[in-house]
Formats: C-alpha cells, structure tokens, sequence
C-alpha cells in the first residue's frame, strides 16, 4: 500500500484546511504546532535563500583543501576541529567548543598485494580500518574463492588452514544506499569468520558500485577469541581479474604486505556551536555532519559535504536576524568512520539531557540532492513534519516513509536511546563509487545540488527549532 | 570547404558509376583496382561476419587477464610475446615469429609525494617513463607554479634553483585525440626545460581529460647537456588542489620521492605473423598494434584492443577458404610506450623491403567506434580507398581528409621512410580518461565497439591486401 490509513487521514486534513479560510486554517495549525504564519514564511525565505547560493561550496572547499583527509585520532583530525572552532567562531556562532574524547588509534602503512600464480601480476588493494599486518616481509599463500558471505560462513572448519579468502559478491547501485547495510557486513565480519575456518587473510570485493581502480577501505572489526588476521579490499576492476582467473580453473597464489599501526589511545572530538533558542534554550535540536574522514581521499562526499551543508543552513539562520524558540546544535561529529564514536560519546556525555533533546538528523550520505524525507515522530510532531513537507515540495522532496527512524549515524546511539529523528534522504545512486576511495574529492561535488540540500536543511531546522510540539511518540 | 574539388570529382565518378550499368561500372573499377566484383562481396561478407562477433573480445580478455601489465623490456613483455606467438601458431598463421631486439630498460620503484606546507597532505603521483629516481629519502622544495610551458620556458635561468616546477595546463576531450600533441609536449620535454632555470624537479598535471585519481604516466626524456632531474605527473584532482592552494598565496613546500631502476639493455621484439598471398607474396599489407603496455593497469584500451582487433581481422580472413593476392602481415609491436622501438627497429630490418611494402596501419587509439577514414595515397589507391568508404558508410564510418598521413605510432618510421598509410580514427572523446593510468583495464571495453572495428579492419586488411594498385604517391 502506498497510502496509510494514518497518511490518508492527514491528507485529508490538509485537503479540508486548503478548503477552509486561510487564516483560520493558518490559526489551527498555530496552536497545533506553534508555527505561525510569519515562521513558516520565514523558513520558506531561507529556503530561497539557499537556493540563490549558500556557504556550503566555500566550506566544503576549505574543509577539502585547507586540511584535507582527517582521519579519526590522527594529527589532521585534530587539525579539522582547530580550523571548524575557528570558522564557527569567526561565523558568529555561540557556545562553540571541542568535546574532546580518546579512540584506539590505527594507521595505515604500506599495503602491496601481487598474484603470483598462475598469471603474475600486482593488485590494488586497500586495508580494512583496524586490520592487523601481516608479518614483516607479508605472506604468502593460496587464495580460495568464495561466491558470498553465506559460502564462506558454510566452508568446513579447518579447510582454510594457511590460505587467504576471497569473497567476491558485488553491491549494486540503489538511491537510497539500503544494500549497504547488507553487503557490508562482509567488511565488518568477514575477517573473524574466516579466521574460524583457518584463514590467515582474507581480501573482499570493494563493497562499492564503481568501475575504477580504487579500492573501498572502511571500518572492520574482530570477533572475540577469534585470531586476528589480516583484510583487505580489492578493487571493482581487480575483483573481476580474480574471477576471470577462478574461471580458468588453475590454483591461484597471492602474496599479501601490510603494515599498520595501532595504539591504544588517540585523540578526537565533537566540534559543537549553537544559536541559542529565544524562548526554550534548554531544549535543543541537532543537525550536522561529521568532521573526520578516511585517509584516502580528501573527505568531500565523505562528510565535507555533510558539514558544510550543515553549517550553512545554520548560518543562514544565524544571519536572519530571528532566533528559533530552540537552541538549534549544530554537531560536527568526530571519529565517525571508525565506529560512530563520536555519537556514542556524546550520549555518554549528555545522558541525562536526553529528554531535553527534541529532534536531530545527520547529513552523511554525499552531495547529491535530497529526494525523499521519512521520519518517526509523534502525531504532533508529523504536523510539524507535513509543514515541512510542503515547504520541501518545491524542491523536488518527496514525503517517504513515516514509520522509519533514520537520522545518519552519528544520531544512532540517540535514537536508539530514544531520540526523534527525521532524515532527508539524498540520492544516493552513485555514492558508493566514491565512498571510502582515493577518489572522495571536491571535484565530485555539483554547487547546485549542494544548496538544494542547505534549503532542505534549514527548512528543517528552523521549523523544528522554532515549533512547540514534543516530536516522541 | 568540406568538399575539396578532388573530392568533387570522385563523387562526381562515384554518381557517375551509379548511373552506369552495374555490370559495366564493375568491371571498370576492376581494372582500375584489381578488386573483383566477388572480392568486394567477400569484403562485406567478412565485414557483416567481424560485426555477428569475433574473437577480438576473447583475446584481449586473455591478454590481459593471463599477461595483465606488461611494460616494455620486462619479464612480463617477454610472457606477452610468448602468448602472442602460441596463440598465433594455434590459430593457424603463417611464418609466426618474433623479431628481438634490445632496449634501454626503465622500471618504477616507490612513488610518494606530499605536500608539507601550507596544508600537509598526501598526493597522487606517478613517476613519467625513464625519469630519473630522487635522492634516497626524497627531497624536499619549494613549488613553483606555471600555468603552461610556454610560462616555463619564459622564466629566467636560475630562477628555480633549488625548487620544483609545476605546470598546470590541462589538455580537453577531442573526438581525434589531436590535442594530445600539443599538451604531450610537457611531458615529453619539461623535465629538461625546467633543469635550464635550474629546477630540482618537475610535477605536471597529468595529460589525461579524467576526474579520478588516477595520474597518467608517459615517456618522456632528458635533453643533451642538461642536468637530469626527476618528472612526475599528479593526478588531476590533485593538480586541482595544487591550484586551490597556489590561489591562497601562501609558499608551498613539497617531498618528492621516486627510486626507480634503469638498465641498459632489456629485451624486447615484435611478433610477426602472416596470410601469404596468393599471387604477390611479396607484396606486404601491415596490419597491427602494439602488445607492450604501461606498467600501471593491464593495457585493455592501450593496446590490448588494438591487438585483438586486427589479430580477429585477420582470423576472419585466414578462416575464410581465399587468400588475398598480397600477404597480409600482423605485426604485434613490442616497445611501443617508450618511444616507437619497435616501429624504428622494423623499419632498420627491413629498409631493403621498403619498395614492397605496399600500405598498413595500426589500430592504438582504444576500443570505441571508428567514426572516420582519412588517407594520403595515390589516385589509384584512392579508388580503393573509396571502395573502402562504401563498404565502411554503413559502420558510421565518414571519409575525412584524404590528404593526411595517418598510421597509429609504430608505423611512423616507415610512414617517413614513404610507406602509404591510411587510418581508422575511433572516436578517442575517453580515450585520455585512461590513458596511461592503473584504470586501463578490461571493463572499459564494449564488446559491440570492439567488433565494430574488427569489420573496419577486415574491410581495409581485404580489399587492401586483394588489390592491385600501388599506393605510394
């Protein structure tokens, strides 16, 4: 069914308010929401604001450019929060600080993979995030094809003893990226499961939709009592070589070098500024991005995007002249790649302002324009939602669904703890031939979709920050 | 003018022909160019037979998935060679043979640049063929930004003294590949020009029309006299960012380091394999492409492609029961990349042969369609040239210039040395977004392309071949 008997009711409503008097009908959706008149105007003014040209490319530039890729507890992540208190300072935001926090620390080293046999050629290869090395001078063994996670999780204990997996099932395009959570799970378990089995490494297909030569490195964890071997991902294109090769039906060997390194405790944070709310400013709704990002690439897609798209909208609020009734936070997460730790900090740190929070969303997921919006809120807050929705219309935002909790993930630990949250889902057909490469640069990113997503934003957050209803259901 | 007056004629002929009684007109042009009514049906018959599928997609999957990279003077040109001539014997050709020769050999080693001030960051590079290494840990110097190199040139000696040189120029898309002449200069020549005004080093934006990250690498070489100083090409998201940085007018500081090995003598040799003709066997008609490849990806487009074209051209006619008068000769080059070895060694062995050498081309401009015919040959090969034309049209393949010599690369010695040429021109709009990097692989090929140029060359390689005419001016 496309249509709730839920949804249904509301477009009824909003078809008996268009029939009734406008200004009666702008008073009952007043008292029910505590949007006047004048606010929604207001929300639709920086939306058009947004569309003739935001902050967001000159942020996004200077993020790219200026520090470029900011790995999580690394020298240059610190460097990204130095230079975002800096700009938010300088920007005229308040309360703005660093909550700093400690991560396990992981560095990529040198990483080299050869087939040696039957056709000796070198791979491109990337390490997984938080993978050991192998021994000094790498390893070398037999590679052993598997067609899915499935497959390998079936392989009899025992029967990779000193060989290397290779899974090479292959993640497809979709607009809303919901096959990653699926495909990626080979990247955050595939090493554990086949360490069970007797692996000594493991190399995956890139959980990526392009056809370059650029591997997808992303975060991969270790099952405990389980040894820890090495991972890897293999280019789309060298994926493909492998297979061509499987079928050729010859034993296959590889040689494998990494060298990482990690230590136990490295420095992050979560970057916060403010505009502090007129009427409630205990009461606090989030947007942001997140700051850091891998060491391949410069972070654009990858979350400049999402900061600086974040940013602006605030910013532009900011410059109105009016405050919302809310505090609007505005949350440049950090260490988000390497576990949503940043997000599980700030809940830690804020446990017990929970209530006080009222609703949030996360920009992370590139540069493309905004097509859908879904949320999970109470019934006053989906008349806040629909306000919304009308307003997003004009930008080509569809209303998805309205039973489905999405916020980013850097909301997740919130959310799950409880939080509302409402999520402006972009398009995200070719995010993941970029994600996590060597390839997330500022060249991929279009202006134009990018101010589509601030007027997205900051017909959010004014709308949000400026009502009175209790978003929890 | 679009229609030269020599062009007029012909058309003028060819209205003429049509006008005439078939039977007629076929045997005037019979005489004129020895191609039999019934030889010019087996041209089409072939050609409709290349574009029901040949077996060019099947070798370049082989080539490079059982050879993969094979730069030129390596162990790995060598196996290509090795796999050129069993499968040439395999498929039944004639006098299928290697011709050695030696060349200087060049091979990369470790490649690391970073930008240390204003904005410490990793870039992409990839050292050009036959530069010279750094120092052993690097160097480290200030960059000097040119927008071009002319710019370069126009500096003042000593004025990079102890610095690295930038240029910046970046070369567009063109259907027929011409800009790559102008912009290639650079590579070829700046590392020498920047070592005048006293330059340590050189980085160039890559001649390549992509926007990956992916360098492109290319030969270049050291003038007489002149200190050799190391070249590399950054990719061109990262010359972006070279150029973002230069515009924030602060100094910027580089570390390049490059340890690459030269030798003085490796091996290489072309394949040569045949369909003797039966009336003129002397008489040779070259067809080919080159079977060595940049180190960096697996040579598909550059020029596995080439290399199956006109091996599956010339199957079809070596499957097809009737031998042209004139032998058909394949010739695979080896040492193409680093500077035509293989075309000026062939031209050195067979200068006494020259007068027999009747036309040839060279497929070595990628996998995409060919969309034009251009030549410089006699009026009595024009005739031929035109019957060519007729049996390409329904290709999509237009008549261009029929004043220009035009062969692909290793037949360029001979082409100087008076041997008549002709060129199949695909369309090369991509060809410079791989060109020369890690992402020329398989992938990009399209199968139906693939064989679209396998009809053009069994047309050429047949009528070509089957005919009587001398070409030579």
């Amino acid at each position: 069914m496309f249509v709730t008997i839920a949804r249904a009711r509301r477009l009824l409503v909003a078809a008996l308010l268009l029939t009734a008097t406008g200004a009666a009908a702008d008073a009952a959706r007043d008292t029910a929401t505590g949007l006047s008149p004048a606010s929604i105007a207001h929300a639709r003014g920086l939306r058009d604001q947004a569309l003739d040209g935001s902050l967001a490319w000159d942020m996004v530039e200077a993020l790219t450019t200026e520090v470029g890729p900011r790995l999580a507890g690394t020298e240059a992540e610190a460097r990204a929060r130095d230079w975002a208190v800096q700009r938010l300072r300088a920007m005229g935001f308040e309360n703005v600080r660093v909550e700093p926090f400690t991560i396990p620390g992981w560095e990529r080293g040198e990483e080299r993979a050869v087939l040696l046999a039957p056709f000796p050629q070198p791979l491109e290869i990337t390490g997984l995030g938080g993978s050991v090395g192998t021994p000094g001078d790498g390893l070398e063994a037999e590679l052993v094809p598997f067609e899915s996670l499935a497959a390998l999780r079936a392989t009899a204990p025992g029967s990779l003893d000193g060989k290397i997996a290779y899974v090479s099932h292959a993640m497809q395009r979709t607009q809303d990226g919901s096959s990653y959570g699926f495909y990626g799970t080979l990247r955050r378990v595939g090493a554990s499961v086949a360490a069970e089995k007797g692996a000594v490494a493991i190399l995956i297909r890139s959980i990526g939709t392009d056809s370059h030569r650029f591997p997808h490195t992303g975060q991969m964890r270790y099952a405990e009592g389980v040894p820890r071997i090495p991972a890897a991902a293999l280019s789309n294109p060298d994926a493909d070589q492998i297979e061509r090769v499987v079928r050729r039906g010859q034993p296959m060997r590889v040689h494998l070098a990494m060298s990482p390194q990690a230590s136990s405790e490295a420095p992050s944070g979560n970057v916060i500024a403010e505009i502090v709310g007129r009427e409630r400013p205990e009461e606090i709704v989030i947007i942001g991005g997140h700051l850091d990002s891998w060491d391949l690439g410069t972070g654009a897609i990858d979350d400049g995007a999402g900061v600086a798209i974040t940013t602006a909208a605030a910013k532009l609020i900011l410059d109105s002249g009016q405050r919302p009734r809310r505090t609007l936070r505005l949350i440049l997460w950090g260490a988000e790649e390497v576990g949503l730790l940043g997000g599980y900090e700030y809940l830690r740190a804020h446990r017990e302002q929970l209530p006080q929070h009222i609703i949030g969303t996360e920009s992370d997921f590139g540069a493309e324009r905004i097509w859908q919006l879904t949320a999970q809120v109470s019934p006053a807050g989906q008349a806040v939602v629909d306000i919304m929705s009308e307003l997003l219309a004009p930008l080509g935002v569809a209303p998805g669904s309205m039973d489905k909790a999405g916020s980013g993930p850097d909301l997740v630990p919130m959310v799950e703890a409880g939080l509302p949250s409402l999520r402006l889902v972009q398009n995200g057909m070719d995010y993941f031939d970029l994600h996590h490469t060597h390839d997330d640069t500022l060249d991929k990113i279009d202006p134009v979709a990018l101010d589509q997503n601030v007027a997205a934003y900051v017909v959010f957050a004014w709308l949000a920050a400026d009502s009175t209803v209790n978003f929890r259901r």
